[in-house]
């Protein structure tokens, strides 16, 4: 509960319509994608850079805590007031595109702008920003920021953190920071900017981005293969990969994923196809792009590709991508529940990720259909509940994807590809990090956050 | 001066072949290319990362200072002992590429790898690491990495943090950390990786590397164009660029470069021209290749190039390139001593940059010629010095650098766009950064390095 005299103080700051502590406007800012619920203390909403500082400073004098939000579509609790304290807000007055500079190729944006209305505002001029994360039609750029947001042209055009050249910030103590440069090469002073990138809101409130454009690019065309199994199709990814196609999506659907698409829709889909995979290619030429499905369509079948189909139009393109986005609900055959995790391990251990993942659903006697990014080693692992209401399937489903996490870090992976730590994963830290680092990793919060009231207790720290 | 009995200590830990202390050896390590000298204490060689745990973990208890250094090919002095205590050099023996793994498209390697030789290694397998500093062919991938490098392919390619996806590390207190992953996505914990790529040896001692690989660009080719002015053709650069085509290379002369270059080697350069870019575009196809080489015409063109080349054999391409590589080397016929800064701002600020170096150069009576790398706004700025030994000429020289350094700044520039901070622009950090941010910077390096036993007092810290 925060006490009346904080109450007054902030409300007068930034005026009572920014600032409110009822219950009704309190449950708008408990959720996430998580499903978790935290009720907050308040939730403020800064008008401009000056009201961040001042917040942060009052805030850090008192020992308040303080919990950053873009649009809570994170699937991890980072947004999530969990140990009390105020929701930052930064939806309301932070929704600007300041700049699109066509001459550096660069825009400057307020970080609670939406990540689609950003990529139509670059795209109008013929420029291009990559990041696309499943969300982008709500979350925002200092939410994805936050995150390191990915996506499916992760394998060609890489995350967030490859788009974000600087940004201002405002420590805890009301210090105001900027990070990074304008230029493509900067070497002066720590590289700020990459540290508060991924860190999940617990090290400083950004309250500007400057974010890396490219040129549109002219064509695109995607294809589709089907395989006997996901260990042909990998061979086929990372063969294609290396002979000098670098697709801008690499999709896959294993069996389960196939069947429950088809199973909801009856699409033609090969039931008994071990995996299909999904790719697109793009460029600036007619023969750059008949070159890269040459080669791709050439791996393919080298390596037990038993149907290759290239879209010839924008309806057949449509249909090509039917499986890939309704996989995510269509999966909903198989429970009443998912538990879903981005798992992530280096490309060319995906088929010894998923003969693991065959063999965890085996000795918990759980569906786990799987489907997600070939091209960066980026799998949606979604562990199916039939009934969440009885609690030891629901343990059981757990403990599968704990399992499932063991066997992620044996072959060299990471926790979250996409979706960062949180209250979620918090508890699995200690398996991906030694005491040493985790250690680190705390001198590191309090070399930005000494009072500890910047989205404490997340990631584990 | 090292104790005896810390001399001993170390001795015995790596043996006497990989310590030394005799001034003969510690002469070798006592310089860089800054051509300043200072003489170390002694120079260590440890065989493997527990001889660096070890010698960090003693050297951290008995607050001995430890200069971490690869090739001591820096401009900056930062492999420089300016306060004394130890090199620690990791030339010797950490040397090996460990794994080229054509699946992932990743290699590991040994900080002291050089750059030309990995290049080499990986290119013979049909791979490519694009960065590619002027010093590639000594200076050792640790170092790359320590500095942030760049190079010419920037533009296209990025820089050296581009390709840095993991790495092992010793922290001073002989913590070993692990930090990023062999995978594309990956958002577990803050991004220590981020941070130490460009710390200039000031947080930790790098033991291992892993770096992205691509696949090598089948086809190349090169082009050049004369302009009547610098501003013309900055104005074709951003052009060019905006419509989609982004050069491996996009590179420049200005007037006095083009005359030193011509005086030099007369290979028929055009005497009166403001300025010549001379660009690379690579591709797979060589649609792709003429596609890119007619829209930079077209900008070009219309943008008052008067003269425009193409290569059309290795030899013409050897030609073009003539004078951007022997520039730095030519400028000599303008005075005995250079003072060269790797200023960099936003692309389109360049023509601005470059008036204010005029106007400088007018002021202080020094000729200042320019050249350098357009596509990411990186310019080699020479504030030629005729008389080294005229204290009064190098006084005004660098007074005139600052001056640069300062119209820089304002243009959102940085202090350093390759060459980092070290010893020699240490006294300009406060030009570029806020004393809040500099407080940040040294509550960064505590988290890492309590004692200030790594590197102290490089970048103004």
């Amino acid at each position: 509960m925060l006490e009346t005299r904080h109450a007054q103080h902030l409300s007068q700051l930034v005026g009572v319509q920014n600032f409110y502590t009822d219950p009704a406007h309190l449950q708008a800012y408990a959720y996430d994608a998580t499903k978790e619920r935290h009720m907050p203390d308040g939730v403020i909403f800064p008008r401009d850079e000056e009201d961040v500082r001042q917040i942060l400073a009052y805030c850090n004098a008192h020992q308040i805590i303080i919990v950053p939000r873009g649009a809570g579509t994170g699937f991890t609790g980072g947004a999530l007031s969990a140990h009390g304290g105020l929701v930052l807000s930064l939806e309301k007055h932070f929704d600007r595109i300041l700049e699109i500079d066509t001459k550096n190729l660069i825009a400057r944006v307020q970080p609670g702008v939406i990540n689609k209305h950003f990529q139509n505002a670059v795209e109008a001029l013929g420029l291009f920003y990559p990041p696309d994360p499943a969300s982008q039609d709500q979350s925002t750029l200092g939410g994805n920021v936050s995150e390191n947001a990915g996506g499916m042209r992760a394998a060609k055009y890489g995350i967030t953190k490859d788009y974000v050249m600087a940004l201002r910030a405002v420590l805890p103590n009301g210090d105001v920071i900027r990070a990074g440069k304008k230029t493509i090469k900067d070497v002066a002073g720590f590289n700020v900017a990459g540290i508060l990138i991924a860190s999940e809101g617990c090290l400083a409130v950004i309250t500007e981005l400057t974010l890396k454009l490219l040129a549109k690019p002219k064509l695109k065309q995607s294809a589709m293969g089907v395989f006997g199994s996901i260990g042909e199709a990998m061979e086929a990814v990372y063969k294609s990969m290396a002979s000098g196609v670098t697709p801008v999506a690499m999709e896959f659907l294993d069996n389960l994923s196939i069947r429950a698409v088809e199973q909801r829709f009856a699409k033609g889909l090969p039931m008994d196809a071990g995996a299909i995979l999904i790719t697109q290619v793009d460029g600036s030429v007619p023969e750059q792009i008949s070159w890269q499905l040459d080669q791709i369509e050439k791996h393919f079948k080298e390596n037990g590709c038993i149907d290759f189909r290239i879209a010839q139009n924008s309806q057949q393109e449509e249909d090509l991508w039917f499986a890939r986005r309704n996989a995510s609900q269509s999966i909903s055959v198989y429970g009443k529940k998912k538990l879903n995790e981005d798992v992530t391990v280096p490309r060319a251990s995906l088929p010894a990720l998923l003969e693991e993942v065959a063999k965890i659903s085996q000795e918990y006697g759980l569906t786990i259909p799987c489907f997600g990014h070939t091209g960066d080693g980026n799998v949606h692992v979604n562990v199916m509940v039939q009934d969440p209401n009885d609690p030891s399937e629901m343990q059981r489903g757990q403990e599968a994807m704990e399992a499932i996490f063991k066997s992620a870090i044996a072959l060299e992976g990471t926790l979250s590809g996409e979706h960062g730590i949180g209250l979620s994963k918090a508890r699995f830290m200690p398996l991906a990090f030694s005491p040493e680092e985790m250690a680190l990793f705390k001198r590191i919060k309090a070399a930005f956050d000494p009072n500890n009231i910047l989205n404490p207790f997340k990631m584990g720290l």
